[in-house]
């Protein structure tokens, strides 16, 4: 059980509906990990069994939530770029996938993953991969929170062989973290086309069934979009209505091509969406438009999606690109402000995830899922708007402090549950392995 | 002078022509701060008079070159955000500068650029701001590489009054630099919009008969394109072509609204391109088509603009968004790949400079400006590509060490030749003294 906290901050931002953004505020943590309070520094108890964390030039504010990725898949950062979709999946990271994941790739591959969102913000991941298991198990042994959703598809992987099996272990997953208090279990079905229309059908049951949230990759690409209207005579987003998958319980991933009708039925039925900017701008996918989706009514979060299509898993840098990719596509530089752009990545993230009520904002009775950023840099020079610094300037660089349900995990910079060198050794053996499968003849020259 | 120095890297990326990359070698840098030899480790002197450096994770590659900025501006980081470009200029930018520009404005804040820059990667960088004087003097202190280009328009300033003013202390400037090996001294004429055709084609003369170069914002906004041509029945473009501006001196930034006349004009005379991504997209200005401009053949590099409008000088994170930008906009995610981007920011940005024989690759006889990135850390590993590392993951955050002309401004992520507290400390007086003028009676909460 962690001690009490007081963390006594230059500026607060609380992220709640009323988004304020504090002066000299103390933020109490009870030994639950719980928000107690938040009060002026002056009136701050200084309880001598409290930690005392002074945070003299810092910005404290919730920890960031992404909403979409494949941490796993950070063991392929890099691994093949700038290629196009199909020979990238086809030639490169499927068969790649297919000779090594097991649940050692998956358990090295997150916590790779991990201590790269620790150090840059995320508190909070939502995460789709095979061996769910061992994606919960390692963000518990973290102490992150994380929302593993259950991969679902008509593809048989080593982890799973039918659209029944991949049922049966995912909500065995479930079972297992059940009374966890960081890991929460949802479906995970791949997407619209990867998965028949009987499968979806009880996927959208069984969800309502037992209140479980559905997180999917829907309308990714044109090319999709397409087809499925060639072979079906709809668009998968009328699919996905017509078979009763939307709802608030609903998560849908990239949402890239949108006709007015699927923004709708996705704004009627209280769907959330999840933006993923660098992953659909460098698969060149296209652009979500964001806009659009908010003028609806919709609830949009961001993700990073996975590393083999980011390459980072910095949340403040797609928060940015968010905010800016917005401006872009509407022409209009006053479309999608700094502090709207970081509701999606705290709040509006929690609310995608079915999480309001416990994280997303520094409210009392949360859980204490808090990051603070140093303005102590000269990139965080001057200080005239925190907001605007720390979404637009930086680029997440200067997390110094993460806490997860009060518990420290990172402290100046340094991880606190995760062995970084450790890690660092495990990704390098492992990417040893891969890249001498991959190609045994190439030099290091080929492949730069 | 510096003492020769021998760096022991893992990686080695030249940049010239080859862009070779190389496994363990060493770069030998001579006392007079130039290029020696790279040669394998196993083969380095390791002379006891050379300082010998150990980057045994690291890639040594040249250090990028910035080609447009307004440095000063960083004092004005996150004055005004989220703004259409009228009001942002015209409510907040300009009755800003009017109110507080002078030479220490411009020391502070080219100082706070330049920290910022040199921890982030950028060992050069172009600018364009008034007392231009205090900028060159700023850069040649810290001991960073400069092209200065004095403005040039017809607004009368704290600095000058008359195009005719502007240009008498611009030369100035030039003469009293004349002797820098770090500083160089262009014509910076605002853009076609803000001066006389006489004025522009004086410039043009005397840029020929004194071999100077030229850096102006061109067709940056639509609005400024169709304005020209409704007054003056033709594209900027077309009337810089027709005043003798374009040719290998010219650097035209921006450069968001192009025509295909427009692209052959500027590929026909060998005129360069400076991309700022970020500050286009921020400000909904548009997308520079980067991939047009390559297929006619013309050098493109990138900037990062002034802080105001970006609101970061990391290089590493806009020549990541040159090359996302550039995937979405062609459809097409082999476009840009991460090498290409990556030479836009070195060898690219040099040669629209003009100083390639001088910098932006490792090459026997030139100057040592070189950066060293560690790949010691979570989101830098594991090491599939050590290009892609730098382009598409960790945003620039590691950059352990920087030399220009051999002279070590970064050891170990310490600034060695600007005092960073200090550099903060005046950056915190001058926020004061601005945020008390602009709007006195905002609180903090308001600003947020």
């Amino acid at each position: 059980m962690p001690s009490p906290l007081e963390l006594h901050a230059a500026w607060v931002y609380t992220g709640d509906a009323h988004s304020d953004l504090l002066k000299d505020h103390t933020l109490c943590v009870d030994e639950n990990g719980k928000i107690e309070a938040l009060i002026p520094s002056q009136e701050a108890p200084r309880d001598p069994r409290a930690q005392q964390v002074e945070l003299n030039n810092h910005l404290l504010m919730p920890g960031l939530i992404n909403c979409h990725g494949h941490a796993a898949m950070t063991l392929l950062r890099g691994f093949a770029d700038d290629l196009a979709l199909t020979p990238w999946l086809q030639d490169h990271i499927w068969p790649t996938e297919a000779r090594w994941v097991d649940a050692d790739f998956v358990t090295d591959g997150v916590n790779i993953a991990m201590a790269e969102m620790i150090k840059t913000g995320t508190t909070t991941f939502s995460d789709q991969y095979f061996f769910p298991d061992s994606t919960a198990q390692a963000a518990s042994d973290a102490g992150m929170r994380c929302q593993v959703n259950f991969p679902l598809i008509n593809v048989p992987t080593q982890w799973a062989s039918t659209p029944n099996e991949y049922l049966i272990k995912g909500l065995a997953v479930r079972d297992k973290f059940k009374s966890s208090e960081l890991i929460s279990v949802i479906f995970g079905p791949h997407s619209p086309y990867s998965l028949e229309e009987d499968d979806i059908a009880k996927i959208a049951t069984l969800a309502n069934e037992l209140e479980m949230g559905i997180q999917m990759h829907v309308h990714e690409t044109k090319s999709e979009v397409l087809h499925a209207v060639e072979i079906n005579g709809e668009r998968p987003i009328a699919t996905l209505n017509r078979l009763g998958m939307l709802g608030p319980h609903m998560q849908c991933v990239h949402m890239v091509w949108l006709s007015k009708d699927d923004i709708r039925a996705v704004a009627d039925s209280g769907s959330h969406v999840v933006h993923c900017p660098s992953s659909n701008m460098k698969l060149a996918s296209g652009a979500c438009p964001v806009n659009d989706l908010l003028k609806a009514g919709v609830n949009v979060a961001i993700g990073t999606d996975g590393a083999a299509s980011n390459n980072g898993l910095n949340l403040f840098a797609e928060v940015r690109l968010a905010a800016l990719l917005a401006k872009l596509t509407s022409e209009n530089p006053a479309s999608l402000n700094a502090k709207h752009a970081l509701h999606m990545a705290t709040l509006g993230g929690a609310k995608a995830l079915g999480l309001d009520n416990e994280t997303g904002s520094l409210e009392q009775g949360k859980w204490a899922d808090i990051i603070a950023i140093s303005f102590d840099d000269a990139s965080m020079q001057p200080l005239h708007n925190p907001i605007s610094q720390v979404v637009y300037a930086g680029h997440g660089a200067h997390v110094q402090h993460s806490w997860v349900a009060g518990r420290h995990l990172l402290n100046d910079g340094k991880l606190q549950t995760l062995d970084e060198a450790q890690i660092i050794r495990r990704a390098q053996a492992w990417r040893g392995k891969i890249a001498s499968n991959a190609n045994p003849t190439k030099s290091a020259k080929e492949l730069a």
